[in-house]
């Protein structure tokens, strides 16, 4: 068997995921991963540089990470699809059998007059910049963060931890409106005040004044918010120039259009990550969603799809988790409003139980779970949850039962172990008992 | 809609789960828990009494638990099937339309001589007996465990932690032996011998010696090994006298027969819980699996087809989780052990990945994985792990996986979420990686 020559455009989560299943797929020969960047940051970790971790360089990703590829540190120019080659702007010209796009997304920059002023930033994933902005917050008394997504409550949480004045400011009525229920929000910024944080919602940013450096932040409703630093992380775009200029189909959520294989309208050509499109799970329509847990699944789609087709994407559930202080949050699947939009007609049941049992067990948090279940189908549909550090893996579980279609009869009786230490009691267990509230609302 | 009477027999994991869910049925009317018990312990946590806890008064379940039916103390003596009332010892006859029994299982006790002196003591499930065996731990120095099954390991772990000279005794070559496979048992051994635990395998108790009360435990090998105290938690088995002495049928592996509805050969009697027989979600046969968390599910099932079939068990996976020191190991579904017993032809995959990331994130612990996939269907069959705190949250993920019949190739891109904090990274997510290396070796 002949083995085919795979390259893959772009280095962070989809692209060295791609790179380390590409190593072990059978008929894949030389792996060549492009990239721009001499130093690859995690892209979750990076809110974490400013906080927790402490600097940048804790936050690398390894070039072992991509399983032993051959690596170019240099820039794609053009790809002529015609003679299955890209080029760089190191004059490299580098064939393919497969050509997988893992190039990611940019952040979105809002037109707010003084963007361009010193101290200003945003979250470019690039580690000499954010060096700057590491060192710039050293300095720094009060910050303002711009936008009240997952980016901006992580940034504004860990600013508070080292002990920086911090406000936040949301368009919307709500931080994470765009991936919450209100309760859920609610919550959030309950904890954020408690760590510290100033949060002002419903306000626009008028302009960022200052003469050369940041004076000050002007909101719509005329105050003015001291800032020494302004963060704006109001949401990722595809990075898309190199496809378009291929000319490969743009999805309408601007991403690069894939079909269920990951295949774009190039069938030599795959993309994987933030720069391709993205469709529901629930209602296959064009979703925009982009996180690095998203990358690496598409990626390893696209590698097993790359010679023959061999598993379909049956779409994107969406979970998110993140962490305030020392509470937790996550999201699978549609939300409330989500759902409302998407024209389902859903039952909440909903569930609250320590993290431990008994509750006298030392150290037991709640941790409260939030359910929807489609009325026709009663399969589950989305669930919430906030409370203690395992809130994470349980979105991981409302995300399999999700995925594994689970009608609101298998969930509430769904096979779990159980354990004083790890878990809740199993006789409150949130996410079975959140089913069975759903349910008696059913029958 | 005339309402229907239901009477529950027994107040632990399985009743009260039961109790709870009937008094959320729209048809049940009047809902009864006969127990025997005053106090009810939380099952799971009898070991951490010893310990962690630090009293029997700090492990006992309130009876609002129950949701709000009558309760009855007293013991039943007698099933009237054709009248459809149960007697009790205080002379009461309560009527049914629907019988749930939740008899529970009680210690295996072995046949050594010695095992009726004094300051020998089984795990019964029983608030007094373990208040004596506690006040009984606090003027003892050494205590011998006998069965390093998952009960005698936790008491083990528990007795170390106040201070105790502990061995533990088990019978076969390996702690942990009837659940996990011997990596794991390995892993599970170091870690108890870490914390201070003493571990003799393969070896069997010939005697308890001692002039009325225990002085020492002898063995085949013939070592004496000294002890205050013995526990004897070798496992358990159902209680079935009064199913038996109602003529219900009884299963091979001991437990009261049930169909996939949960109903005893008398179908308006139901079992749940540790009195009832399993059987296998992997083949169907009968397993002696007996868990809190198994008698929950059984439980809402049974309620749920009291008087319309509505769901079928589909057999049970079998979920395991616990800890030692501050490691967690878990089990779900199938070990190679029993996967090659059953019959299956099974390709295994391994991962291991800090649970937080990057690497250099405070307090980040490894948690390794081990998936099973059937060659044939591709499905996973189980799964073990092993590592920091989120392992008991992770073996319900796997679980989960296992519920909705997913594939290798839907097991290595599923969703999840991940976060800095709260898990590892999506690059080298365990589950997800645990089924790439399987699926390299099946392709």
């Amino acid at each position: 068997m002949e083995k085919k020559d795979v390259v893959i455009i772009g280095g962070s989560a989809a692209g060295a995921t791609a790179s380390r299943a590409a190593r072990r797929h059978p008929m894949v020969g030389k792996v060549t991963v492009i990239r721009k960047e001499t130093r690859v940051l995690v892209p979750c970790g990076i809110p974490y540089i400013f906080g927790t971790l402490g600097s940048v360089n804790k936050n690398l990703m390894p070039d072992a990470i991509l399983g032993g590829s051959e690596l170019l540190v240099d820039e794609v120019t053009s790809i002529d699809r015609h003679n299955r080659t890209v080029s760089t702007v190191g004059a490299k010209t580098v064939g393919y059998d497969r050509l997988l796009l893992c190039t990611g997304s940019r952040p979105v920059l809002p037109p707010i007059p003084g963007l361009e002023k010193e101290n200003v930033f945003a979250v470019w994933k690039d580690a000499d910049y954010l060096q700057k902005l590491a060192e710039t917050l050293k300095g720094a008394k009060g910050v303002v963060v711009i936008g009240g997504g997952f980016i901006g409550v992580e940034f504004a949480d860990e600013c508070r931890k080292r002990g920086l004045e911090v406000t936040l400011i949301e368009l919307l009525p709500h931080c994470l409106q765009l991936v919450c229920d209100d309760q859920l929000s609610t919550d959030a910024e309950s904890a954020l005040r408690k760590q510290g944080v100033r949060i002002i919602t419903s306000d626009a940013v008028r302009s960022i004044a200052g003469n050369g450096r940041v004076d000050y932040v002007e909101l719509q409703s005329g105050e003015q918010v001291k800032a020494d630093v302004v963060v704006v992380g109001i949401g990722a775009a595809p990075n898309t120039e190199l496809a378009r200029k291929a000319g490969l189909e743009i999805g309408e959520q601007g991403g690069i259009s894939v079909d269920e294989y990951m295949r774009t309208s190039d069938p030599d050509i795959f993309a994987a990550g933030d720069c391709a499109e993205k469709y529901s799970f629930f209602t296959g329509k064009p979703v925009a969603l982009r996180l690095a847990s998203i990358a690496t699944r598409e990626a390893k789609l696209a590698v097993m799809n790359l010679f023959e087709l061999k598993i379909r994407n049956p779409g994107t559930i969406g979970v998110f988790s993140t962490t305030i202080g020392d509470t937790a949050l996550a999201v699978a699947g549609l939300t409330e409003r989500a759902a409302h939009e998407a024209g389902f007609d859903f039952v909440v049941g909903e569930a609250s139980a320590l993290d431990k049992h008994p509750g006298s067990m030392p150290n037991a948090r709640e941790v409260k779970v939030k359910l929807l279940f489609d009325r026709s189908s009663r399969k589950i549909l989305g669930g919430q949850a906030y409370g203690g550090l395992t809130t994470g893996e349980i979105a991981n579980v409302i995300a399999a039962l999700i995925a594994g279609g689970m009608t609101v009869e298998q969930v509430a009786t769904f096979q779990i172990g159980t354990h004083p230490i790890l878990t809740a009691s199993p006789i409150v267990y949130q996410i079975a008992n959140a089913a069975d509230q759903a349910l008696a609302k059913m029958s």
